[in-house]
This record gives structure tokens, sequence and C-alpha cells, in this order.
């Protein structure tokens, strides 16, 4: 018997279990202290009525012999397919039912859509990233390389004619950074891809952040890659209702793998299904029938007021920065807020700092790659007042001279 | 780019396709034939009143800020893994908590699980089989070679001492044989793995079919692989909810791996959680609640109503086989009755005389493997009026000499 001997040249991520353990030495040493943790990308606001009312429906049919649904299509039911495709129509995509699959969410297909390719690829994955890109590679024994996201590029890297690779992460809205990338630089990309031969895999999960009037023309935001003309041929795309919805525990969300994705006229969208109805059962009915809520009108007006709660916050927190004089990316169309130490620090000084003379935690920059130190994310996540009251006391140790 | 070329090497599996495609041609030229199906897996029973209970409670709970819950373990809920090492301990196995995994399903994780392997690993498989284990195996380059399964050894296949293989797979009771090892058994194949310093791969999917009263003693029946002494330090076991309560619409299973099971000193559980950690973000919530109550008092009480209504289904199809003389297996600790066809049919001979002249479909033993010609699967999971009712057109074609 053999290991996948991968597996150990995984780094073991000591990001969060080291933030987790100088706040238990610190709330040790001062029992007293308040902490407010902006560090955490889980949301904290409830599921909207209208999915707990579905989800309670759809249980009760689950008892019932007449309305009992066993086995559902691996790639889910067609009410929800159907209902993701009209919400891609009305961002102008126009992908078919058939080119939706139904996911336990975006983290599970970014790293089983690995299964389609073979080992023997090149992987560019932007640094400072999410973690589980690279991985999720290094686990298969791909090459990994790194664009590198900078203040210089806006942490928006730009495709590279002289560098060669097979699969191109793009996390737009990014997760650390907060930044996103225009339709023009997104064409950019998908060109960059059709000539290499390149799989692009989109990592969509905050694109419900973005603000519509940020989206016009060609110098406007872009929502999905499919707003890209070619982007059908070269990317698939990976979304979720966890932020959108707060699906974090509910597990839910979605990829596109649109048929005019071929390799060597093989189309991906076939090896996909194979690849879904062999090692996955599709997706809890009653998780379904709660997402499929998502999208009525009353899921609509539900869902905003939750994102408007979370951009507020993301105002609170851009607004004190501003202030200060902080540098930062994200926070508009993201509900990251990627700000650049103050007076040099290194990202675990500032937390230390923060953690010390605010008693407010974030997420050191350096645990998300290279490009990272220096850096630190806040995220909007949290509840109202206590984003608020972080805030203030961050301003006081500004005016203590940060 | 290339891709993971394994995926041209899977066989095509015609079998649901070809059956539903002989029952649409049947059904447009005989309109008026009331066909019953008895070639499901799937359950029919709906979920048991408590699970509904719970599940809706949870829904609601996450309705409400204050007991909303995010990103759960990816390994599962404390109070469902506890249940399940109760379950276990009812058994006489001890598995601690974090032994064991909560998964979407037994699928998935038979699987998923192959990631922890090198693809330079042989795979011993039963044949008949569930088609799953050898596809997931091809899509990863694994050479598969066979067990034969057979009326000799009543579909249990013995370890062979010349043959060397690094990963066994064990379904027992078996789909599609519905067969059934004892601890006896067991023992020689956990002793051929430790020799081996192979790892069984245990699929305990239907051990709830398994009646107390045949478990007792050495040549009692096994219901989980960790009855047998050693199974700990070579054995992975897979259960799920799907066939026990009726979770195949809701989707949650488990899996245990022992810290005992070292390869080359390294703990599969280690490499396990890291994969779960990195490619999966755990069942829902609301799920892994209506999981729980299976466990209950109450939850006890419903599942064995549930499981004894098909246990009843597979009699009736039994005493009709007994009356005709047809030899089987499965059925007494089964949901599935494995027969031989009168007459020296082949599988699909006797399917299409099945649907013609009794308007029942069964699934034919060929498409699970080589050693299923000339036998065919009836399954319990049917209403218990169809099932009687299919029993006993099936007893007049018999009248008419099949």
């Amino acid at each position: 018997m053999k290991l996948n001997e991968n597996y150990f040249r995984l780094k073991d991520s000591y990001l969060f279990s080291e933030i987790a353990q100088r706040v238990r030495e610190y709330s040790a040493a001062n029992p007293n202290a308040k902490i407010i943790r902006l560090g955490i990308g889980d949301v904290t606001r409830p599921l909207a009525p209208c999915v707990v009312d579905a989800m309670k429906s759809a249980a009760v049919e689950m008892g019932d012999s007449s309305s009992f649904r066993g086995y559902g299509p691996e790639q889910g039911y067609d009410f929800l397919r159907g209902a993701i495709a009209r919400y891609y129509a009305e961002k102008n995509v126009a992908l078919a039912d058939d080119e939706i699959f139904i996911s336990d969410g975006a983290k599970s297909d970014l790293g089983n859509i690995l299964d389609l390719f073979d080992s023997d690829n090149t992987v560019l994955v932007p640094d400072p990233v999410y973690p589980v890109y690279v991985d999720t590679n290094i686990m298969a024994g791909r090459r990994v390389i790194f664009a590198d996201a900078n203040e210089a590029n806006g942490f928006l890297p730009m495709p590279d004619n002289n560098i060669d690779c097979d699969i191109v992460y793009i996390c737009s809205p990014n997760n650390p950074t907060g930044a996103v990338y225009t339709k023009k630089q997104l064409k950019e990309w998908v060109t960059y891809a059709i000539n290499k031969g390149a799989v692009i895999l989109f990592d969509a999960a905050y694109e419900a952040f973005i603000h519509e009037d940020d989206c016009a023309g060609e110098d406007g935001l872009a929502r999905s890659i499919y707003e890209i003309e070619g982007a059908g041929e070269c990317a698939i795309e990976f979304c979720s209702f966890s932020k959108t919805a707060g699906f974090t525990g509910t597990r839910c969300g979605y990829t596109a793998v649109p048929h005019a994705l071929k390799i060597g006229g093989r189309e991906l969208n076939k090896l996909w299904l194979r690849r879904q109805t062999t090692k996955f059962n599709g997706v809890p009915y009653i998780v379904q029938r709660g997402a499929q809520a998502v999208f009525t009108p009353e899921g609509r007006e539900q869902i905003a007021a939750s994102i408007d709660y979370y951009r507020a916050n993301a105002k609170t927190i851009m607004a004190e920065l501003d202030n200060m004089g902080i540098t930062y990316t994200g926070g508009k169309n993201s509900p990251y807020v990627w700000l650049r130490c103050p007076g040099g620090m290194k990202s675990w000084e500032f937390f230390d700092l923060l953690l010390k003379e605010a008693n407010v935690v974030g997420t050191p920059g350096i645990g998300f790659g290279r490009n990272g130190e220096g850096y630190f994310r806040l995220t909007s996540f949290g509840n109202a007042a206590q984003t608020a009251l972080a805030c203030e006391r961050i301003r006081n140790i500004g005016k203590s001279g940060i």
C-alpha cells in the first residue's frame, strides 16, 4: 500500500490556530477584556425567513409518503438549476440549465473539479490567496506558481504571456484583498487562457457584494466571468449561497461548466457530469428548496437586506480607515477590507497591537501568502454594534499614535 | 492542459438507461400495463416524524440570530459523532468520537477516501459489485482485480493469499447479492489485510438490516468490521442513514477511520482529517440534527418500524421464490434478493420475460459484473401492496411454466 505522498508536501496551516492561541493567552491574562472578532470569514446574520419556511415545508414533504423524495439528480433539481440560470440571465449571461451543477458549496467543487485534470499541469494562483487553491493542487502533485498581487497592481495581477500555465485561479471579488476585476481586465485573462489552452477556475463566491452601479461599461466590474466574450470556452465558475444568503452552515453552491468548454475536443461538462454521478449524490432536497427560495421576490428582498447590513459594516470600517489615513482595498464591493498595516508594521505585529490595545481580532495578511506580509484583513460579517465599537477602539489607539 | 485520461477508460454504464429504455418501449406499446418497479435501490418510506421535527426545529434555529450556526466542523458536530459512537458501543465496538467523520453519504466518502492512496496500488473488488467501487479507482488510474462471488462461495469470496493487493472492498450485507459475512469469515479478511499491508474499505450501508438473532457467536453475522479483532488496524468503515432512515434524498452518512490504522507509521485518520478540512465543509446543520434524532428512543422505534416494513416485503418476495423453487441469496438480512434466473435464462432474458409477462421491473445481474450473468436483483424498498401484487404476477407466469 502506497499512500499519496503529496499529502506530506502540504504545509500545515497554523494561521487560524495561531490566532486562536494568541487570543486564548491574552484572554487568560486579561479575563475582563471584551474581545471583538473582525477576523472570521463566516457570516452571522440568520437565514432569511423565506428560506426557513421553504426548508420547513420541504421537511414536512419528506415526512409524507405521497410527497417523499429519495435520490435526486446528482447535478441538482431542475427547479434550482432553472432559478440559477434565470439569475445569470439577469447579468446577461446565457447558461443552459444543464450547464449548472448544484454543489454542497464552492469549496467542495473547487477541490473536486481538479479530478478532471492530469497531475502533470501547471497551476497559476494569485498571492495572497485563499489557501485551499494551493493545498488541493499540492494534494494531487501539481506544480503551483504564483502571480503577485500587490499595491502596484491594485491586488489584481494581470496575465503575463511569458508565463505558461494550464489552470488559472481567479477570485473576484477577492478573498482576502477585496479587490474586484473589471470586465476589461478579465477580458485579458480570457484571451490569455484561450491562447495558452488553459482553463480558468473563477471563484465568484462574493459576486453579490458588487454594486450594480459599478458594473456599467467595459471598465465596470464583472459579476460573472461569462460576461466576458469567449469565457464560455475557457472558464468554469464557482458560486455559493454561503456569503449571499448565509448558507455557510446550510451548504449549497453551484458550478457552471459550459458545453463550449472543450479540451482536445472533449467537453468538460460531460466529464464533470461523470465525476458527479460517480462520486456525489446531490445536495439535500430540503437545502435545495431553501436555496430556491433565495430567488423568489421576497427572498431577493430579504437577502438584499442582509447584504446591506454587511455593507454598512464595511462602510463603518472604511470610514474609520479613511479618517486614520490607512490605505486599503476592498470594502466597497466586497465583505473584506484589506489594509496596509500602519507605520510599516508586519502583519503579526499589527495583530498583537490590535489585540492588546483594542481587543480586536483580525487576520494577519501573511497567512494568505508572501505578498500578504505587512497587510491585514478585517471582515464586515460581524454584528453592527460590535463592528462600530471595534472601530471606535481602533480610533482610540490611533489617537495615541500608531 | 492535460485532461485526466483515466476518465476515457471508464465504461459507460448502460444498465439503468437500458432498463429505462426497455420499460419505455414496452409502456408505449402497452399503454394500459401497470408496471411495478422492484429494481430500484431507493427507499420509498417517508422520513420518520422525529427526524422531520428535528429538521424543522433546526431550520427555525437557523432563522434566529441568537441560535444561527455558520460554518460547522468539517468532520461533523460532536452531538452526532457522539451519538454514532454510542451506537457502535452497542455493537461492542469502541470508537472515539474523533474516529468518526460525518459525510454527505457513503457514496461520496467511498470515492473521496481514495485521495489518500497513491494511484500505483492494486484494488481487489468482488464481482458482482456496486459499480462505483470500480469506476472511482479507474478514474485515478489504479489496477482493479476481481474476487469471484458465485454460488460456490455463497457470493462471499474469501481471501486468497496468492493474490496481492493494497485496497480491498467488502460490502456486507452485499449490494447486489444480499449475502452477509460472518465474523469468522471477516476475521480471515482482516488477517489477510494485515499480512498484505492492505486497507479494507468496508461498506456497511445495509448493516441495519441484519437481525440481531443472527449475530451470536463467531459464526454469527457482523454488523461492523470492527467487531473483528485487528480490524481497527486495517479497515475504514462507511455507513449511511440512506437505507436505515430513508436519507437517500437527505444525504448523511459516516465514515470511521480508527487512529490505530497506520501505513508506514502514518495515521490515516490525520490524512483524512486533512482531506476533509481542505476539500469539504461539512454536512448541513439541519441534516445533522435530523440524523441525531434517529438515535433517540422514538427515533430508534420509528426507524425500526420502517426497516420492518421493508423486511416484510423481502419476506413476501422470498416466500414466492421458495414456492417456485427459485434459488436466491439475501432477503433475510438485506433489502436485496438475488435470484438465479429460472430455466437457465440469462439476466436480460429474464428481465424481458418479467417485464412482458408480469409487468414487473427488476435489475439484470449482469449489470453488476461478469458473475452476475444469469442472476437478477429484486429489492424490498417498494410499497407493500405493490410488492405483493408483483409476486402474485410472478407466480402466475410461474404457473404457465417458466
